[in-house]
């Protein structure tokens, strides 16, 4: 028997075809796949392309399958029937359910019934793990109300720093001139039309062309800055660092120690962060141990298993999982 | 000889025929006509909408006008050839030009050679003007990049707020109970799937359907609960007086004292605002005289009489002009 996990994010969508003892034997990969930044029809197309990859990696047919779990954000009553919907429509196995991708990180880090995961990739948001589910939710609300310290968040501090720096409103920064680069735009300080440095305009008409979102590409350039002693960047680190503890603050409990799940490509990719808000959590009294993992595919295979094979995963299966998809990577 | 004078905002376009003394004989209204945040077909739209409503007005016909000024955010060599084409077609008189809607907000205030104006109404900028032209801008970025301090800003600022509140990432603040019952949302503190609050759910579903820009209708939220002492409210209020005494003293140079023209729908309606950005002002050593415009139409007035009628407006005609304005509105 064999079963579909996919774990859909807003950067990039991970499926594996996943063997009942937790060994992983076809992985794939697509592109953002979340459906409130990049549109339904866009999240079908990813689901199903990285799901396709995967299963044709595997050997098997998607009519082989005994269902599976897509892990994805935001999956409430009706758009999740919509999905599903259109996943059988493209020929996905049948059986499928959703979980909520937040839940897929914490287990793809960590087994135990109660705990914490905060995660920042392209967004960012804190849960609380009690008796296996989600107990409480911090952010996770999206570029526009949230994800305060995300990808996006420190990109789009990036670039309005940046843009300041050039307009005499903020400090100087390294920051102006690697975003500007990074544009494909002259950083040339000279002065043009209405005494405005003609770098400005041309980056607001290439920023404005691209999707919000997409702002996230340009986080790097804050961490890259920050290494050289960039004041202005090194701000938005502290300031990123303390958003996310902030929300992990918002989810912890009392009677819940750990351990703590760290996940996503801002917090897995840049120590330097994810060392600030451990430290914080450290500071406010909590010992427990801290998993950093890179994306929730793991914990979606996990969870398919939970849902579609055996009710328990055991530690064999779980280290079995990670290493099936290690090699296969 | 009559003139057609146009004033292109972020939230509504008004029109007047002015004739050669100043006399405005008909005015008109209609949308936002900003290219940038509502495309250059509604930009069209809006300037043929509220010049046509101000020609009819004025019983003139669009063929007997000698020409006219459009005073416009962003219009460079290639956008300005563009609408100016497409406002031939149209049907609106030749003899148009483009002018910057900044420098038309100035002259709505002043018809000093040299001064400043700051702007705050869905956006924000400043500008430094010497001898009659910009000579300097800071901000007027747009809400992704900059606008900090405008209506956008609060608005934004109000929402996040307001979310971070039912969070409980944030201070509880009157913000949250005024923006979900604007949304329509039950801000009801009872929690439901993933610990989530329900509000927050729904209000971020209602969000993301409007576009970010419209952000600023919430600013008046901000001003509602900042007067009944919310601390979150306040506190966004100086945070937006410091953006906008930041981007004022970003255009100052020593030789300039004033006038200083406030114009735009916050910086007009929100004096409490006003009166922070005009003591940084004076604190910062400037004694001149502070003026308060609404819009920026009297001072497309001015440009039209500037560029199309004779070279000079003296006060008696900038008076008129007010004058003939005040009673037509």
């Amino acid at each position: 028997m064999q079963l579909l996990a996919v774990d859909v994010g807003g950067t990039s969508t991970r499926a594996a075809v996943v063997e009942r003892d937790g060994t992983c034997v076809g992985i794939g990969r697509a592109g953002s796949g979340n459906p409130t930044s990049s549109g339904g029809a866009a999240a079908v197309a990813a689901i199903v392309a990285a799901a396709g990859a995967a299963i044709t990696q595997s050997g098997a047919r998607a009519t082989d399958l005994a269902g599976g779990v897509v892990a994805i954000a935001g999956a409430g009553a009706d758009t999740g029937a919509w999905l599903l919907g259109e996943l059988a429509k493209a020929g996905l196995p049948d059986g499928l359910t959703l979980d909520a991708d937040l839940l897929a990180m914490y287990l793809a880090g960590s087994l135990a019934d109660d705990g914490y995961a905060l995660i920042a990739g392209t967004g960012a948001a804190a849960i609380r793990v009690r008796h296996s589910s989600i107990d409480a939710t911090a952010d996770g609300l999206g570029w526009l109300l949230g994800d305060a310290g995300s990808g996006f968040w420190i990109g789009h501090h990036a670039v309005r720093a940046a843009a300041a720096g050039l307009d005499r409103r903020g400090p100087t920064t390294l920051l102006s001139e690697l975003v500007m680069t990074r544009l494909g735009v002259e950083p040339s300080p000279e002065r043009r039309r209405h005494g405005r440095v003609p770098a400005l305009t041309d980056a607001v008409a290439a920023l404005y062309r691209v999707r919000p979102v997409e702002l996230a590409r340009f986080a790097p350039l804050v961490f890259e800055a920050a290494a050289t002693g960039d004041r202005v960047a090194t701000t938005i680190v502290a300031a990123a660092a303390e958003e996310l503890a902030t929300s992990l603050a918002a989810v912890t409990a009392a009677d819940i120690d750990g351990p703590l799940v760290l996940g996503g490509s801002v917090l897995s990719r840049q120590p330097a962060l994810a060392d600030l808000v451990v430290r914080s959590f450290r500071d406010a009294g909590h010992s427990s141990s801290v998993v950093t993992v890179a994306d929730g595919l793991a914990g979606a295979a996990v969870l398919a298993l939970r849902r579609h094979g055996h009710g328990t995963v055991d530690d064999a299966a779980f280290d079995r999982i990670h290493a099936s998809l290690g090699s296969a990577r």
